[in-house]
């Protein structure tokens, strides 16, 4: 497996009912210009078509800066808009499906939520794991309990792979996240629903980097 | 391109919350052993993971008889499960990058509704047209405007690809949708929820090989 290196510190997750009305391509924009690392975009609602022709135009904002673009759950889409891969949850395909389908140098993402399910990802073909939900969260309405900083820390020694944590994470809370030692914050509203969305790029992206070296 | 033959005559359109309660892979089991040509497996509401090992399971039961299997819309699920092909619908995504995903052994439809849209197939690289609705159908909520009969002689006149028609299509008018001129009956309703779906299908083959003849 030759997988392009990917760097999970700041993981936007898109959501376009936290956009607060303004468009997707310029949230994702900003959130890479203020130093966004990854962007997995996710839409449930979208038809085919639409998912589609909106991936390939996110792809137009984050590949010139060199950010991964994984699709969530549709490994069709990704294909057709040649994402640089998929992000699946337990309930998506599996990620052995995935891997044959998108090949070695696609970039594999599982969400776990709980100690369990992180077992049960050891030996699977996938690059990092999603964990969480840390806190609370009201974005994702199937997330289950939150695990906290503990749970998360679990996650974290069950895993073979790099771990982004996600789950109500943002500036106040980034720090002792990444104290447990995973490798980056997955946000949604902490920059979909920001008044800069740029700057709560760059605040996290300072996060992230200082608390990597701890 | 060279595509395997296909049987549009009598090609049945899968809807769970039609089957009476009764299991999907029965009735279709039932309803090739009858005389179904195609089957179609469309799920709206399944997660990801379930729709593939469903697409596997009904091949299962269609392969052996040599009757194709194709999904609706999810080009991804098609894949992973290996199934013989994708319907597509105007939402969903675009024939060519069907084609570009499944390649040219793929059996690829493509539902249109009215002659804007049939003219609009002309050139795409599709194997049949999924033409109607015919009539009113309570099957399928987002159907446009019954076409009618004569709504679907004008779509077939403009389809380059051979034409199947759909929209509450049953025994009783299955006869007079033949005389159009159209390869066959698309049908929900009339095998999934008929008490004997394997009789169902037998009297539509029936039909349909009878309005061939003409």
């Amino acid at each position: 497996m030759s997988r392009p290196a990917f760097d999970l510190g700041v993981y936007l997750v898109t959501d376009r009912p936290a956009l607060l009305g303004r468009e997707l391509l310029d949230v994702v924009g900003l959130a890479v210009a203020g130093g966004a690392t990854m962007v997995q975009l996710r839409e449930k609602t979208a038809a085919t078509r639409e998912f589609v022709e909106l991936a390939r135009a996110v792809l137009g904002v984050t590949r010139p800066r060199g950010v991964p673009l994984l699709i969530n759950d549709r490994v069709d889409v990704a294909l057709a808009a040649g994402a640089d891969g998929v992000h699946v949850g337990q309930d998506d395909m599996h990620p052995a499906d995935v891997r044959a389908l998108l090949g070695a140098k696609a970039i594999i993402g599982l969400s776990v939520t709980g100690e369990d399910e992180a077992r049960a990802a050891r030996g699977m073909p996938v690059d990092y794991l999603g964990a969480g939900p840390v806190f609370a969260t009201a974005t994702k309405k199937d997330a289950g309990a939150p695990q906290g900083l503990p749970g998360l820390a679990a996650m974290l020694a069950l895993s073979e792979v790099p771990v982004v944590a996600i789950g109500a994470i943002k500036e106040g809370n980034a720090r002792e996240v990444m104290e447990t030692g995973v490798a980056g914050v997955a946000v949604v509203s902490a920059i979909c629903s920001a008044t800069d969305p740029r700057e709560a790029a760059v605040q996290l992206r300072h996060i992230v980097e200082a608390g990597r070296k701890r």
